[in-house]
Parts: structure tokens; sequence; C-alpha cells
């Protein structure tokens, strides 16, 4: 397979240098564009950015030059890590101009014509790229929120075998999940802040789409009731997250941790390179699982689930960690993109 | 009125120390007797402690000598911050002797002859100390477990206006609460530990007899049906909690804001000196409240509540945020000794 | 003696927000002006802050109106919370108005005619308002930098008994230094930033101006030699020192103890409401002092040490602990008002 | 080059745990003896283990039988993670029942008969082997304190090139150098504790051991005056030490630089598998170091360097941060291991 060259969109960004990182040695795409603003248009990348990783920018992009947005851009495909801001406008753009978009922007999720994608839990939903007619070969794709990723990993084999009805999760959510500078470290050393502008909403409706069905060409969405209440914590990465759940049929703690074990990944044979060896990881001991603990692994794509018992006031309760900026963000999106090559939907664009 | 002789069970322990911090400059008690383990019974208290206070201990209690267990207490009553394990024994002997006991522990809080002790919430309560039959005038008083506290005191106003049919509370408890060394700062730091043992159970039963009622001489629990997820997360002081509530009848968020604000403490105006102005304290900013900027409202002693709004899965939710030192532990243990003061429960001991 | 007018300049940032606190109840004076940047004149000073305190707003500041900089002032003088770029051009024009102004800000520390105050170290400085020729009553007194307060009153003693030849000072600073929202929390959270811009340059010059004498007019610089290596640790308030010293004549580390200890404050008899009860507090526990215990100790206007002990390349060395807003910054400019009334530098401004 | 066989000493610990992870692949070494207390003995070292590290036991280590301190041990040599308690005569006992015994206790580095070694300083000091008379083929080897390391390692090309005549260092030292749990939570958190028992003392001294020259067969230690100050502050990992040094002749900024960055490791050509591409890396960018960012840079055995510039006081000062259990122990262990390796001081013990 010829590698794929990739572009990333707000490649100074937090979200966009962590899929610089974990782009750097990866075998079917290599990054040939990198944009952002017009401040950093021209510049090399290395004096446009403020490197916050804890490796050094990897060598062969250190050098390469800036794109503006807007012209043309030598890539087959871009990930995007724009803000919904620029995104809103930047995103169609490009699909109209022929490129696949794949996104971790908040700005098309919820589009009926756009696949919300989590490779392990709704591959199928990639067929809405048809219903997208931008007169061209682009499109967008999207990954989920940080928060809503854990969740559904952990529901999807619970919808599955027993049918969720409802779901009240509180989240506990990482620093880093806000971006660079993000939050103050006068209001996280020591705190909590019980509010992220936003967040609940995209927990109540996210889960929605990406565990709905497709009626032909139309996709049903799942009509869960969640209620979210989103918090962020001091901690530098991993979303912890205590969700209780209703079901529409019976089962035992031992039936939720026997279905969550036995869930099959409709992706299990597909060997892309970002998947991790275990999707959903349950832990018995009671203090697991801990974001400074388990956050990596499965290099950060692996989805850890502990805690499982009844509830008293809904049915059964447990606990979902999951990586914030690698399986909740760029991690995720580049899953949704060795997803697409695999289906077909990622092709060299031909010369320039 | 004589100012009453306090002995302080467990002084050198973390809810002793905080006894003694907080009695310091008490109209109404003056510190006695410190009691504290065989190994520390005959050095003077600043010599047996560890102080973990970042005042000074206490000039009056630094040179007293600390007593064993066991004699006769140079006191009129008892505060206990003794760990269960002590307590279960000690207290039942010391009642018999005739020493009223204010405790922290949760040795007896569930006996259904043992007052278990929110002024603003249960102060009729108290009568239950008549059912104790120590064949002496001691007896045996309990405040809740610190992550109790603040629940229930924002439950209180919703189960009389409204009843309260289920809860669901996620906790994001403070490191103080585990005491010192308590958690390692391996664990601690830039992390969440998902699990404090115990300390589910305790929610789902005290707030079920703190808003029972008292028909006769017994105590019919409420039975709200709760479920409890708790977590420690890295936060010195004050306990945050994400409350769900489904309720009897019918109501707004404004009703439940209503009903809070309006909510008539019951000891409104017995002028006891712990009693807070503001017994409750309804934020309406949304990031708010917070554990580092509204821990010590009303000295540590006010109970504070956000981000009031409707719950998709229950009826309504809510943050809570209470001092887990002060009001959930050896301040609402002051309070109570308070109470009992006014309500003829405690009297000079005679002499000795 | 008439309660004086106060104005606040910069009154929104975090030192302005300080001195709104430490103001609330002064005996002295009275916050009769809040002035901030054009973007908030003409709002009510509530609407126009990020309230970063842990208590509320004083009440009596919450509604009044922000004035903008440049016109009249109905105060008698200013204390100034101006960041640097503002101040070089408001504090002489205020000055020149006639306006008393008290400043934190770094523009004038050094300049020759203008006061450099730690009211118990150099209180004698205030003559140099003399030199200041404004055509007005007006003029500048500055404290110092929150890094060089603590060491200067830690040296004062030792040079005046000793004669200090060098310091070697690294800092530990807190976060509050910073400002808000200042450092991003993901570069504070359990990490260290060994360099804060332009903080050691303070440190080598501010003590030798705050420990010169003035010879007639002439302030006579002291002249030692000191090296400083400046570190931002994960610290909310209080800033640690860890300290070494070269002395021109011998002594014991009891000496330097009892030097400390018995150090006289020149403003001891002068009763200044801000004045703490111990100037220097010292420590004999070797873990101690600490920021987060000790900070507070004199309502944060004492200086802690601890570890006094021979230095193996330079004399002597010892840890020192001051709160770096409240003796570092605002509550440091406050005693100096206070100094200044008591020394006549301060009256009514007349009606308007 | 046939494999050797290892056991670890104190493997249930904090260091042994490390020592577990670092070895679980190693190319040379097979881990084939777990070594706890009497208390741990004949469990399976999963169930014997409070395990700390972030990713799991490694499987082949996990159901190993851990054995007692005292018997026979199926391995070739041991590594020692033990208290130095326990290591004071347990050390000496198993060099002479023939164990090659790599500690990183402190028992018996100031030990003129054994080797205190750093590969890349003075791999020659294993000559000092030749002293150790156990009537045996044991012996001890030692690595330095986790805060004598990043020092000593950046000291070394200084006192090659310019000769090293007196030091000041103030470290800012992690938690995890104090083992698990080690320091709580409520000193740790928002604090700094100016203390660490003892580390001051081996700063002082082992320094001067490991810059010391073999004088036949008697090592002459290097006399340089070292006063350090020793901080604990809420990092995770990695020291962080500002240092000034006094040299013997001058040089610049840049020949400081110059003499770090082209200090030629004895040990470059040995090809040892822990041994980092690089072993000082210098910054630039005068924020850096930082813990956080730079830790695991050459896999932890990297030591970073920057700001190097002109000290008032002394002559050069600059920062240095290294990983303290990596570099600083069990990493700098395994290096010494290698080293012996290469060396011809590890051997098959025959069989058994």
């Amino acid at each position: 397979m010829r590698e794929l060259r990739a572009g990333i969109l707000g490649a100074t960004g937090a979200v966009g240098q962590k899929f610089i990182e974990l782009l750097a040695d990866h075998p079917w795409f290599k990054v040939t564009a990198l944009v952002a603003s017009e401040r950093s248009a021209g510049c090399r990348y290395s004096e446009a950015v403020n490197w916050i990783g804890t490796a050094d920018i990897p060598a062969s992009m250190a050098s390469m030059e800036v794109l503006p947005l807007g012209g043309d851009l030598p890539c087959d495909f871009v990930f995007s890590g724009l803000h919904a801001s620029v995104a809103d406008h930047a995103e169609p753009h490009l699909a109209k101009a022929g490129y696949p978009v794949i996104s971790n922007a908040k700005s098309y999720r919820m589009d009926e014509r756009v696949p919300l994608l989590i490779p392990e839990v709704n591959p199928d939903h990639i067929a809405l790229i048809h219903q997208q007619d931008w007169q061209s070969n682009g499109y967008i794709v999207t990954n989920p929120n940080c928060s809503t990723v854990g969740l559904t990993c952990a529901l999807k084999p619970l919808h599955d075998c027993f049918g969720v009805k409802a779901v009240h999760v509180t989240t506990m959510q990482a620093l880093s999940g806000a971006g660079y500078p993000g939050v103050s470290s006068l209001d996280a050393l020591g705190n909590v802040v019980p509010f992220i502008g936003g967040e609940e909403d995209k927990l109540v409706h996210e889960p929605n789409k990406l565990l709905g069905f497709l009626d032909g060409n139309q996709l049903q969405k799942a009509s869960i009731a969640i209620s979210a209440q989103c918090n962020r914590v001091p901690v530098l990465e991993g979303h912890l997250e205590c969700v209780s759940v209703q079901l529409d049929s019976n089962t035992t703690p031992a039936g939720i941790h026997q279905a969550m074990e036995s869930y099959s990944s409709p992706i299990a044979d597909l060997d892309l390179p970002s998947m991790p060896a275990k999707f959903l990881n349950i832990f018995d001991e009671e203090r697991f699982p801990q974001p400074r603990r388990h956050l990596d692994l499965g290099q950060g794509m692996t989805v850890s689930i502990g805690r499982i018992r009844p509830c008293e006031v809904l049915d059964y309760k447990f606990v979902v960690l999951s990586h914030n900026t690698v399986r909740g963000a760029a991690g995720g999106a580049i899953l949704n993109a060795e997803l697409l090559i695999k289906k077909g939907f990622l092709h060299p664009r031909g010369n320039f």
C-alpha cells in the first residue's frame, strides 16, 4: 500500500501537536502539510509553534513551512484540529475542494450526513459519506468529543446486549482537555471546577448518534436519556467518568462484566495500526482505573472500566477512564482515517 | 452561663487537632482534658502530637499533659475524634461512666437509640437520648460522615417541600478526609482514586436516618433510594458532590432554588456560636461553588450549592460543597454540643 | 485621625483585588476610587472584575463605578497595582497632578529619587520623597518585588550586625506571583519552571537599594554581590527561598539566630495596623517553614526563617518564607502608606 | 553472550519495582529471583506487591514466588533495592556467599573498597573491586544517591576542563524519591518541604568520591567544597537542581557549554543497552529543562542541563535535571551491571 500524504489543520494548537506526535512514525501516513493561521504561515513549524509535548518535535516536521488555509494543499487528505469557529467554514470548503477531512472539531459532528465515528462502535456509519454531495471526492468524517468517547465505548456492549434506557454520568476531566494555555493554574491547583462550557450537551447528544443504526441511508439515533455533570479536576491527562445505567432487560453485575469482556469489536480483524490490543480493559481491583496509572494502556487507545456493581437508583454503575487527547482526540481521528483506508474511502489525490 | 469543661478523645489525631483548633477561643467550652493512646499518655501535648495545622497549637493546650483512656477525666463531657475501632468500646464505656460523648466516630451513628444530628436539619432527634439507658447521666450523640453532611443539608429543604424519592450522588472528596498521613502523595498528585472504603455505604444510610422523623420514641427513617459513587481528588479540603434527585411532587429549578433559599433553620433563633450566618449559600454563577474558593464560607459551616438545573434522567441536579473537617467533622460536633447545652442536655458534672 | 480616601489603580487585576480585600475593613483608609482600563470604566466593579478571591467582593466596593485613568480621582492618594507598562506613564502623571502614589509596580523602584520601602527595614528612606519635584504635593513611593522582600527582611539584621558581603539565593515561587490567569495549569501541575522573566535581576539590585543608607540627600546603595536563581513551583501562595550568605565578620549559627531574633524593628512603637506582632519568625524544626503551613503568620506580614546552619561554600545558609501577595505586594504597600501617615506625608487632599 | 540471571533484593519496594519494570525486556539479563521480607516470602509476586507502576507487572514475574533473604538464590548476581537498614547486613553477607551485589542502597557507597559508579563518569573505579576480599567471587558495587547523580554528571566535564573548586546546589526533588507511600499528600500538595533527612550530606560527599581518581589501588577523592540545600516539591518524578560553581581556571559561559557538549563519555563505544544516545542534553531555551517535559529523554538516562550563565557570587550557574528513579536509582544500577559485564566482572555462577 502506498503511503498517503496527510495534512494537519490547526497544526500549532494542542490537538494539532498531538496529531504530529502520533503521526511521526505512522506506517500508512506521511505528514506533508502543516496548516495554521495567517500569523504562522510562512514560518518554519518549529518557530511557529509553542511546543507543549514531552518529546521533541519530530525532526521531519520541525523544519516544514507552515501553510495558510485557503490555497491548494500538498496532501491526499487532512486531519482537522481546528477550533469550531474556524472549522465551521474551513471544513466544508476543503471538502468541496476535494479533500477528505478527518475532523476532531465539533462543527459537523451532529450533521446528519456526516459520520460521527468510533471504529470499534459504529464503523458502518461510514456509509453516511455517500449522503455528502460536495461535487467532488471530498467529505467530512468526525470523531466524538473527548468526554463522549469513553462513555460510548462502555455503553456499546450494554446497548447491544441489554438495551440502554437511561444514563447518568459525572465526569472528572483532565486539564489538557482545555488546550493550551487553557485553565489557569490558580483555578486548577487543589481545586475542582464543576462546569465545562458546552460539555454536558455533547454528552447528551453524541452517544445517541454513535449508538444509532443505519436505516437505509438514514441514521436512526438511539434514544437514551442521558444526564451529565461535568467537572474539571487537577489531572493532566485522562477523563474519569462515574456512570450509572438503566437497562431494558435484566442482568447481573457479572452479566455486565461478561458483555463488556466479550464484546466483539467489528474491526478486530482489520489490523489497523492504532487499534489497541484490548479495546475495553476491565479492572477487578476496586480502586482502579486511575488516570495517572492507566492512561496509557494500549498506547492511550484502550478504554478502562472498573467498579461494576448494582446501582440503588438506576440498574448498574461503573467507572470509565479514557485518554482524552489520544483516544478522545487525535488518536481517535487517526484510527478513523485508518478505517477509511481499509474501507476504500481514502486514496492518493493524483499528482501535483 | 458557666463555661463547660470539654475533653477531647483522640486528641493527637487529625480530627482531634481540628477540635483543638476550633475550641481554642470558644465562648462556652474550655478544653480541660486531652486524651490519646497509651503511647502518648503522660507527655505534654505539644510533644505527643504531630501538629498538622497551619496555625500554632493554642498556647493553653500545648503544655497540657495527655491523659490515657480509662481513668476519670477532668471534664463535663467529651468530644470524640476516635477511630471507630477504639470508639466501639470506649464510647459506651464513657457514657456508662456518666460522660456525655459528642462523637464524630462512625461506631454508633446508626444505633437506633443514638441521635445522628445536624442541628439545622433534625434537632428534635436529640430526644432519642432518652432511649439510652446507661444507668448514669452519660449518653452518645453523633454527627454524620463528612460526605453525608453536605448532601443531607441540601436535601432537607427539598424533602420538606417536595419529598425526595431517589438520589444519585457522585463525590469528589478532599485528601484531608483520610486523615494524616492518609493518602500517599504518589496516589494523590495529578490523579483521581475512584474508591473510598466504606464511604458509599454511609451515603446510602445516614441521610435516611437524618431525614427521618420521630414517631413517639421511635425514629422512622426516610426511605430515599440513594446511589453513591465516591472519589478522592487532589484537593486539600472541601468535598464537592454532584447530585441528582427524583422528587415526589412537581416543581421547577426556580422552585428548588426557592425551597433552599427560604429554608427556615429550626435553630435560627438559638444564637449558637458555631452557627453560620447563612446555612445554605446558593450560587448563580455556573462555575461555582469551588472547593478552594468557597470552603471557608461561614467559617466552614455554610453549605454551598450551585448549578441547580433539570436532570434528564431524574428530576433535578445540582452541586454541593461542604467543608469536610469543619462542617463535616469537628465543627459539626461542636455545633451539636452547643445545641445540647441550649436544650438542657449538658451540665457541669459536679466537683472533682 | 480622619480616615483617608484611597484610590486603587489597576483595581480589576490580581494585585488590585488584593488591595481591595486587605482594605475592606482598614481603620485608617476608605476606598473611594476604583480605577481600571477604559474597557472597564463606567461598569460596576462587580461586573468589571473577574474576582479571584476566596471571600466575596467587599459589599461596599462591589457596586462602585469603575473610573478611567486620566481624570480627577475622588481620593487623597492612590495605591497602584498597575502593570509596569501602564505605570511607566501613569504614575508620574498622577504624582504631578498632586496624588501620592503608593506603588507596587516596578517602574520607579530603582529611581534614585523614589523610596523603595520596607517599613521595618529602611523607614528613613522616606526622606527621598523630598527629592521628587513634581511641582505639587504628589510623589511616588514603592515597595519591592515579591521575591525581594523576604530575602531583604532576613538580610537586614545580618547586615546590621555582621555586614553582608555576598548572597546566593534560589527561589521557589508561588503561582499567584504571576497574576491571573498567569501560569497555565499544564505548565504548573507536577512541574517546576526554572525561569521567571526579569526576576533574578530584581533580586540582584533591589536589596542593595533597600539596605543602603542616606548620605545627606543621596542614597548610598549597599554593595552586596547577589546571585539569584528563580523557579516557579506548583504552590498557590508563598515564596520560599534558600539563602547562603558571606559575612564581613565572624559569627556562629547561634549568632545568626540571635541577630535575627533580637532585631529591633525601627517602627516597633508606631502601632501601624498592618504591622505583624512578629516581624521575623524563626523556626527550630528543620522541616519548617513551609508555604502552605506558615503563609499566614502575622496575617501574611510575618517573614519566616528556618534551618539556620553553616554553609560549606559561603558562611551560613537558611530558608526564608514570605507571603508574596500580602507582604510581597498589596500588604507591603499598605504598610508603606500607614508609615507615610505616621510620618506626616499623607493628608486629606482638600474638598472636591 | 549468554543471558545472565539476575536477582532483585527488596523486590516489593519502590526501587525493586522499578528494577522489575526496567528489566522486563532486558537483552542481557533475565530476572530469576525476587527477594523480599519474610512476610512476603512464599507468596506469588503479584500477591506480595502493592504495585505502583503505570504499566502492568511484567507477566513473567507476576507469578514468580517471592524468596526470603538468607538462602541460596537461583541467580548469577543481584540488584539491591534494599533499605540501608537491611542492606547493612545483607549485602556483605551475599558478597561473601559469592554473589556480585549491584546496589542502590547507601550502606557501602562511601566504603573505600567499594566502587561508587556512574559509567560515563568514573568507569575505571571498577578496579576497586579487587580491594574487596570476601574469600569468594562476590563483591559490592554501588550507584550514587538520586540527587547526586545529576549534579555529578554535570560537574564531570567542568572538573576535567577547568577544575571545580566549590559548588552551591539547591535541589527541588520529586516525591517518588521518598518511596511509597512516602510523603503524605497533605504535606506535598501545593507545598514545599525544605528538608530531606540525610540528603544534603550525601551531596557533600558522594560527588567527591565519584570525581576522585585511582592512585594505584587507592582512591584519591576530589576536594570540592559543596554546599547543598534540599527541598521536596510537588513533582512526581525528576529532580531539578540549581547549581553554582567556582572553577580553578577561567572560562566563559560558552566555554562551559562547549565543555559539556563535547564531553567524551569513556563508555561511548561500549554499546551498553541502557546507555542513552545523549549523555548530557543542553538546552538553550531559558525556561528549560523542566521535570515534567524532559524527564524521559534517553529513556530517563539522559541528564539535562540549561540556563548556563555567569554567577555573581561564584563563577557560573546552571540548572540540571535528572530522572530520580531511572538514572538516579534502578536505571543507574542496571547500567553499572552492563558495564561490569563488558569489563569481565559478571559471569554465570555455575549450575545449581
